[in-house]
């Protein structure tokens, strides 16, 4: 294999990347020597600057610190009894950016297909689970922030119930459902409508 | 100009349908002699069979029945301490189809885009005043039922001015905003997350 | 089923239309009354000024005159020596529209899917034949003018052999392949490319 | 900047990538560690593999051997009376591909917007007059094998005009138009039409 279908069969593993898109991405690079020395540099610098946070397993820019934990983790002003569960680092960057959350999060890395073998494969079970051990006894209430869809709401019940067992005395809730912005009722579903409308203030 | 351009035209009125569409439905139908009967026959019965219901304006098949309400307004069983306003009539059988609602309605006719002049001759806030003056004492609650965009948004708080003024003791109402089926967090805006946490459960 | 159901489903039933759309016709034509006299009109004139041509088969307005010829088959200053084959109606309109043609039309009514069975009664394969027999000596060369793709180029093979068997003069001739208005080489098919490499001028 | 900031920025300047989906590329290579090695050593291969053909100006993958040439200019068996002038790398491929072109290439590095200043800061125009200049004298016919839009005829109109200032022995020729395949022919515009006529066999 040359080395331009090389690079183009990494590119296409990019998520969203076909095979052309991906060709395309290698004839820039050609055509541009400089970005190929700044796409470089920048990702190992990625590798030497970006850690995982050992309580939410976020992936943040350590900015020189030592510390082990992300801002959020770090920051005592957070409130400890609230602890919402997402998917994905860029869920908890949208959450983190609307602006209306003041608790602590744990990534699961992933969510879990509906009658998916070993959870502890696709998401962070195990890894939340010593979490709860040991810093259960802080925590009131956990937020199932799952996308609203039966994947998210397969992997909201897998979690109640592991959160049940392992942690009985805490209170879990899940994102509340309603009309989206831009949404228009003559295309919403019953499910969206219905909540909606209890959730009408 | 001549019947197969005259056609083209009234058909490109209808909503979403450009001239090239327009042509196709003309040769469509000079192919399908059966289904031009058909379609008189229907738009005429239409004509006959449905009129427009006297209190929610929506219209609806009569059936024979000699009533000027519709089937929901005529509905002894309905909760009308309870009335939804909803723009159009597809929205009202978008909410009825959701099964979650058992008060009244009323059918607005459109919405009110920013800064719009003359809003009686877009929407009925005139018909909406009358029947609110015939029959507000029994209304406890109306629910704005609007599409979530800025128009909406507009809308609402326009009508909401409107009540007020009208029948002071009646208390307005929001459909809730949330995820809707189908939304990921990561697409998720601001609005619609912050919504979601407070209105979780 | 109720007329405002039943003009829906007939909607449906129009090329491109879902039911989500044909309700919403059937609510246009609700809140503008004058658009459905006028519907109804332009319908009925079609029927009377619309009729087809006896010889190209396609459908032509006939203005107050009796003729049963359209306008392109009347026109004696067309060459009688070409005649074009077109799958529709509006192929005949689009080509007319180009300007660059002069000679004669048949619509064929449709194009023959691959291992289609009864080819009669998908195009109109006897209409031709009978033409051929009736004129066949004055023309030179059948234009298959087919669209370019696999029912397409079925379709001109089996014009090839029937036009063989049936008037073994005539010479038969396919459209020209190479880039349309628009293409990019770099998203051109091997087969056009090629094909615009012979005709390049 | 932070690293992560800094990789989107990079990522989101490759050729349709917008800033979300440059952030999703990130952590994509965040939890595939793997991935990043793969990637770094590639693009570093890539620079050292891979060098721009002295004659047609494409890139190619030099396989060890010294030879400061492209597989295909390298070719004596290619027909150096032909040259096909094209606008980038992949439309050479694209070219190659279909099979059916024998003679030499320029890759032409881009194409001329209408009224752009400075063509030569856009587009290989002092290259191709050296080119010219070198071998014109073996050159028979130039393919000027542009894009079928405004931007392509103009970068021919340009090239047609600096060709016989520099070379007037030299006949150009366009790529043929006509049908592409799939095209429809209700959907093809009079240009395509007239050309696909003109070009019928």
């Amino acid at each position: 294999v040359n080395s331009i279908d090389k690079l183009t069969e990494i590119f296409s593993r990019f998520p969203g990347i076909g095979p052309r898109q991906a060709k395309r991405f290698v004839y820039f690079l050609l055509h541009r020597q400089g970005v190929s020395e700044e796409l470089i540099k920048a990702i190992e610098d990625l590798k030497h600057e970006v850690s995982q946070c050992d309580k939410c397993l976020r992936f943040f820019t350590k900015n020189g610190s030592p510390g082990t934990l992300c801002k959020i983790c770090a920051d005592p002003s957070r409130d400890g009894s609230l602890l919402m569960i997402v998917p994905r680092d860029v869920d908890l960057e949208s959450v983190e950016k609307s602006g209306g959350y003041r608790g602590l999060y744990f990534v699961l890395g992933g969510s879990l297909p509906i009658l998916a073998d070993e959870p502890e494969r696709r998401i962070r079970i195990r890894e939340l689970k010593e979490r709860l051990k040991a810093e259960g006894q802080h925590i009131k209430e956990i937020i199932l922030a799952m996308n609203a869809n039966s994947e998210g709401e397969n992997t909201a019940d897998f979690l109640r119930e592991e959160i049940k067992r392992a942690a009985p005395h805490i209170k879990t809730s899940l994102l509340g459902r309603g009309l989206s912005t831009g949404a228009e009722l003559e295309y919403a579903d019953p499910e969206t409508l219905k909540s909606a409308l209890l959730n009408r203030s």
